[in-house]
């Protein structure tokens, strides 16, 4: 009777089951450990913005270079970059932290990316890192990539991080909001 | 007695303990909880093939160039590519997905490489994207990497996939089989 | 009474906890399940020394090259390499495997890095891969990046390594010292 009580419990707060449309499939939802909404901010090296650049491409196809993205949907361009990361969607609040790592464009015929990133706190609200590595296809409205580990506060933490473009101006400037989903907290 | 049972079942279903040469060390071999096989297939541009190509290299070392992969067993080049996946090993199959992330050759004195990709997919069959990272010593037959996170379909999972080098043709084109075996699914 | 004990067991050895500054804060302490300590010797390629490199530029931002470390703090400059691992900290000692990988420096106002790679290992000591990402504030004495998983000997592990800069000189040779933690052991 006890085992009955417990599994139930487990069942409740673990794993909630929702019926899709496809009555024979069903999809499990479950409830995130930690969530936390962020936004970071990526303005790109253009050859004319050194002071303000947070990124810049250091690696190109054949056919491009390292000041300007390729064509092809800047297939094979590659940026390395450390983002402020803000509360709200106001480039001029005061970061709580940085995004840092790299992306690369990798697909000819749209704009599709690949990310591998940090976030990186160092403040009194949060310290340590959470760590991100997907695929970004950038034209969807919302996409998901990995969590994959965490150190300090996010201690070996797992999750999924949805990415939305939130605004971007020209080729120059992203804002990326990502809500950090943890499914395993230490 | 009902918890002995229940204590067996997850030892037959989870693990099962078989002898080494070494009477002394004992090779736990787990059953995946999802098995996966896949094709997918790498053209590299080379200065003449840019419609087919779904490669191109994007960095190289001093000594080396982004049209043909350089001396010294290609090391320090690194590849951007979005590459068809199939269910068997013809390029012109109907792709169920697509491979899409980077890696670069990282030794002078033979072939091995170091991967970042994603499966991703989205099809009646699977939605959602695979995750992986690891090294590639693509001479020896199978080697290992490591699926570190998932979303969709695979939301959070994590495994092992076996790499195989199916066929290629030169330095141009490349076929890996990939066995994705999952340890942890959702 | 039994079960006190037993619970008095676990807590100390899978969880110590310790007041911080803050009296309402506390940190939970967790044992790794398996411990390693290595080191591993990054020689970088700078024009003259292409017998001995480990390392290679090959990427950098278009203010830089791949033969000397950009300015502004080297941001943008991508490296892949294949160094020895030693138990020591001689360089010179028999290796025991090969950090195999690739980082890149990501800040303007100072050295920071992000790093992607696996520590390979084929000796009757060890076999298999542990793979690593993670940031590197590499002015810091000692940070953490992730263990996100691993093969063979170290199938599906999953932890945090710390790094030390142990010796460098000048912008060629740099040992670094990792201390593996791994917290997921099959």
């Amino acid at each position: 009777m006890g085992a009955k009580i417990l599994v139930s419990v487990l069942l409740f707060s673990l794993l909630i089951f929702r019926s899709s449309g496809a009555p024979s499939k069903r999809i499990r939802v479950y409830r995130p450990c930690k969530r936390l909404v962020f936004y970071f901010h990526d303005i790109l090296y253009d050859g004319t913005n050194s002071k303000n650049a947070t990124a810049a491409i250091v690696g190109a196809p054949a056919w491009g270079n390292r000041i300007k993205l390729s064509g092809q949907n800047h297939f094979g361009n590659m940026v390395v970059f450390d983002d402020p990361i803000t509360l709200d969607n106001n480039l001029h609040s005061t970061p709580v932290g940085r995004a840092q790592g790299f992306y690369f464009y990798d697909k000819k015929e749209i704009f599709t990316a690949w990310l591998g990133f940090s976030f990186v706190f160092n403040s009194s609200e949060h310290r340590g890192s959470i760590n991100f590595v997907g695929n970004d296809p950038l034209m969807n409205k919302t996409r998901d990539v990995s969590v994959v580990g965490g150190t300090g506060d996010f201690f070996m933490t797992r999750g999924v991080a949805t990415l939305m473009t939130d605004a971007f101006e020209g080729e120059v400037y992203f804002r990326l909001r990502v809500d950090v989903k943890l499914y395993e907290c230490w």
